[in-house]
């Protein structure tokens, strides 16, 4: 029998070693894609189902994929694209004229949920710090959401979505800001200085590519793409773009997909139809990796004693308010249409606040209980803001999209 | 000075992971589209730059790069992506026709290289397996190398084209059959009835997708997805079957690439231009990593003794040669011109014979020199094929390019 039981472990063995990629492929993409196609038809963004099929295929209830390295290489991957994509659809001389009230939008938007995390733990008697912590992750908006339910509804033009993404941007680099502080009060006390370097640093940056990277990229790659012998060089010119600013913006200390967002919006003048259909065809593979990828996250069995069920809706509710109120406010002389689209907008939190609370684990100021509710909100807030994005939008939506067929997702 | 170093660590700490990624893909991704700019300049084919890039980066030169898991997805999905790309330009009525031939070519270009592998060893005096397995080694043609090449050229509807296509295919199965036969005899004993039913199956496999496949899936995807709402439904469909047949292909026991080509060749007839406009942007982005993952496995510091130098010497000059002779000869009734086409084409081995030294090396009957001779004959082929193929279909080339405009790579 030995050679038998041989054969056979090596084609099963070898097989379970080989079918990895392609099962997990299979399983996270069709799932997503079916309960995609599933939301739409029952009138709700599809996005919602992508993002639920990982909170089935997850621990939550079936429990047949845990997140792995090769899910999160393809989930990176996919919100790097997605983002650039989006940048790809956005003109930077239109989003920096939206720079000022972009900018009280992400301050009112980060302030209001972060006084609303403080003060709920602060009333339910935890720490000062493990409350700060809890501010902390309530206050980055996730840009991958919203990005993906307005481009897939041809919106990304409207003034409302530009100030939305250019608000998103602003608040992963005060995130990061107001995470630093946390942090290093979490050790005992506060280096204003490097804080202040690094705020420093990330504001040069975003403002030097949005600024002169555009005009800079717009002249050289036309130029350097018309030398090339290489098939689809200015599609390879495109992506090293794109991987050399998600590069430089985390070493610089800001979310990858600030950077791909960057090199997006950097392209969007300068190249052809040919790049958009290829970046396109690179997002719809990937993207389905990174929704269903935030729905894995969630482990809805942490969720047992009526303690922690109460402060997580209390925080859900808070979380959604909070930057609904804050953002809404700050937009309001926009008018209450556009205020209303804004505050629904930064409404989904995601992966941002996952990592805040990662870190207070890791530092040991916040408890388990407190860790699995700031990942149920951030679960939550994405799954919740799509249909009120759709709603917000209600009447423009069919116009614009009919009106130049833009459709990304 | 605590809080200064736990702000430097988290800032560097987290960036070192977070930077992975980004990292990885601007290195090889740039490092190869640079390489093979330089060598379309030289005119040379850009696939050998390609190879060259993880040649450069990797153990044997640079260091700065190891074959690790985020790359080694990426170079899976990226060769799953190349042979349905190419699938997708073949046209299954068309093949069908030319399987007699190509299962001619695929037999003499088994059975010639596994003699001369064998020959070699027991001319060294290496014991009656060891010869086996070198055989073995070196009978498995690469398609992806070939594919990428007559793709890029816009020559895959050449005659040869196909019959190379075909006969790779085959040779896998085959391929298959001569490793699971080296095994057990490593292991004792030889079960042929399994060994029988594993060729069986998978026979059956590759000709019922290839006959019956096509037509269902040309009638059923046009319908489902006339009625499904989710954007880009027909890509998304596209990519499941893709994902599915690979799958399939594995459980079944052959490489997950045949199911990949065998899901594009059932789509060829009945999707349109969009999907192979997105399946090319996916590819573009993936195929660089599957390139020069294969440069990253070789290891030239292993090469130092006067003794193993001439082994891969004598080996390498063996598989080019043993290939050329046995499937030029077989494919001489085409013509001169199209036996040498058709010989050259099949000269790649690349990973699959580096999976049998593997096994080799596991199962402990090919010592780690044999191992190394192998790595470098399979990467050392990859790198001799595309610039033979290219004087072998000179003169073609620019007629059908030109005549159809199809280019893929």
């Amino acid at each position: 029998m030995q050679e038998l039981s041989f054969l056979a472990l090596w084609l099963t063995g070898g097989a379970a070693e080989a079918s990895r990629l392609p099962l997990a492929l299979l399983l996270v993409f069709g799932t997503a894609k079916l309960l995609a196609e599933l939301f739409e038809r029952l009138g709700q963004p599809g996005i919602v189902g992508e993002i639920l099929a990982g909170v089935i295929l997850g621990p939550s209830l079936l429990g047949w994929i845990a997140p792995n390295e090769l899910l999160k290489t393809l989930a990176d991957l996919g919100v790097m694209f997605l983002l650039f994509r989006v940048g790809l659809e956005v003109k930077p001389s239109e989003l920096m004229k939206l720079g000022g009230t972009a900018t009280v939008v992400a301050m009112a938007g980060v302030m209001v949920p972060f006084a609303f995390g403080w003060l709920i733990l602060a009333a339910w008697g935890a720490p000062r710090i493990e409350a700060f912590f809890l501010g902390a992750a309530m206050v980055a908006t996730s840009i991958g959401i919203t990005a993906q339910v307005l481009a897939a509804k041809g919106l990304l033009r409207q003034r409302s979505s530009q100030i939305i993404l250019a608000a998103a941007v602003i608040d992963d680099v005060l995130g990061l800001l107001v995470l630093a502080l946390v942090s290093s009060m979490a050790r005992g006390s506060v280096n204003l200085l490097e804080i202040g370097m690094t705020a420093l640093v990330a504001v040069l940056f975003v403002v030097f590519i949005a600024k002169w990277g555009t005009r800079a990229v717009g002249r050289v790659v036309p130029r350097m793409q018309a030398s090339l012998r290489v098939a689809e060089g200015e599609f390879s010119l495109a992506l090293i773009l794109l991987f050399a600013l998600s590069l430089a913006a985390i070493w610089i200390g800001i979310a990858a997909i600030v950077g791909a967002f960057l090199a997006g919006m950097a392209l969007a003048e300068g190249v052809g139809q040919r790049v958009r259909d290829l970046s396109h065809g690179a997002t719809e593979l990937l993207v389905p990796f990174f929704l269903a990828g935030i729905g894995l996250h969630v482990d809805l069995r942490a969720f047992q004693t009526p303690s922690i069920i109460s402060l997580a809706v209390v925080v859900l509710v808070a979380a959604v308010v909070s930057k609904f109120i804050g953002c809404g406010l700050a937009a309001w002389p926009l008018g209450r249409a556009d205020a209303i689209r804004i505050g629904v907008g930064m409404v989904p939190r995601g992966e941002v606040g996952m990592v805040v609370a990662q870190i207070g684990l890791a530092l040991g100021v916040i408890p388990q209980s407190v860790y699995s509710v700031v990942v149920l909100m951030a679960v939550a807030t994405t799954l919740i803001a799509p249909p009120l994005l759709k709603l917000a939008y209600r009447g423009i939506e069919s116009a614009e999209a009919a009106e130049d067929g833009l459709r990304l997702g």
